[in-house]
């Protein structure tokens, strides 16, 4: 894989997420269809024009806000999320002041220990304090079945209000079934994820993350202002016409 | 990654594509981006409803009628190709009865060797006599640098009509440059390989070459009748509608 070195390249960005991917995979942290769900986005990602289209800087304001105002908000991590953004989810925690929680769907002893572990190198080198959970699971979540289910009672169990980037459709529906506000953070706006989350950010995590972590928690606007369907619609008439004028422009 | 037991499994298709190239990079057959790049196609695979849309019909028909009517024709393999498709190019080098060359981007002598063996088994498998060129190559395609220029005389080199599924685009331009028609398989109908190709055929690489197989070389549509910017508008405009479509009806 080519390596990301000069920041002026035009897929510096792109080139960069795979370089973190491809570390994460020999530290084996993802799963084994981690990269073919990456190459999804990839591709969602380039209809929008790899930009944060209007709907979804609203949509990431609305969800810091509900955040932000959360009793018990909680950031659940996967493979893909710890590799490409690891750092932008801890110091999102430390903004927040909440825990984060290693939540993975093919869950392994091997893969909980390298995803920790990794965590908690970045929280080291970062110098942040925030708890990161996940080792210990003592609850489930009610619908789902065998090691997707597990969750610990004082992180995910509890949360009112939940980020839940890169997430499967089946665990989002029960994370909601549950009665939480859930917040995805989803490229393709089709995704049963993108469609049944409370609050979806139609946009690249790594993107998403740095544009909340440079955003005031004051002035926000609110969940009641959030039009889920209208924001799925912005993005999908995004894409819509990336995909119109995309024949006009040399592109690769 | 799951395995694609049931055919009736509506993923199926799509399961059984991940798990032969599950089995590919077993093997050391496949380049680091191969997954990413295979996720990418995914997408728009799933934009287009997973199906071979009239257009592409067209152009696939077109392509077999180039390839049945050129002096010396060949048919360029790479690692997703071999993984996706293996049986299937050698079956459609045999219907044409011309030479298969395997012509990698991230040139290795472990991932010659490991296609080129796994070729050989497939022929053995099949029962096939069909010329599996690659391992001695002693020509370069003009314009590109380095291991990946590398081509063979007999195969590449001379050949007038080639067909180049899943193709880096420099390579597709740098072959189109040689005065070649060049035939593309790609999912993405922006992608430069496809615009710059002589013939695209926007359709899932499989698919596309069980219907080619399907075919009757007799009463085929010609290269004259063919209108490559209108069947790559086609496809866009299959992908838009599907998209539109899409926030209507639940899907993952």
């Amino acid at each position: 894989m080519e390596h990301a070195a000069d920041p002026s390249h035009p897929r510096y960005r792109s080139l960069l997420m795979r370089h973190r991917l491809e570390v994460a995979a020999e530290k084996g942290m993802l799963a084994d269809s981690a990269l073919i769900a990456h190459g999804r986005g990839e591709a969602y990602d380039y209809l929008l024009g790899e930009r944060t289209i209007p709907s979804a800087h609203i949509a990431s304001q609305v969800a810091l806000r509900a955040l932000h105002d959360a009793e018990h908000p909680v950031l659940s991590v996967n493979g893909n999320v710890v590799a490409l953004a690891g750092d932008e989810m801890l110091q999102l925690a430390e903004k927040l002041g909440c825990p984060l929680e290693v939540n993975i769907f093919y869950r392994t002893p091997e893969r909980m220990e390298a995803l920790l572990s990794d965590l908690n190198e970045r929280k080291e080198r970062l110098g942040i304090d925030v708890d990161i959970l996940g080792a210990a699971p003592d609850a489930t979540i009610p619908g789902l079945k065998g090691p997707r289910a597990k969750c610990e009672t004082k992180g995910i169990l509890s949360a009112d209000v939940l980020l839940v980037p890169l997430e499967d459709g089946d665990r989002c529906e029960a994370l909601v079934a549950m009665g939480k506000t859930v917040i995805v953070i989803d490229l393709n706006p089709l995704s049963r994820s993108a469609r049944r989350g409370s609050i979806t950010i139609v946009d690249e995590l790594s993107r998403c993350l740095e544009n909340m972590l440079s955003m005031s928690t004051e002035g926000l606007p609110s969940l009641e202002s959030y039009d889920h369907n209208k924001s799925l619609q912005d993005a999908l008439d995004a894409i819509v016409e990336g995909m119109k004028n995309g024949l006009s422009e040399p592109k690769e």
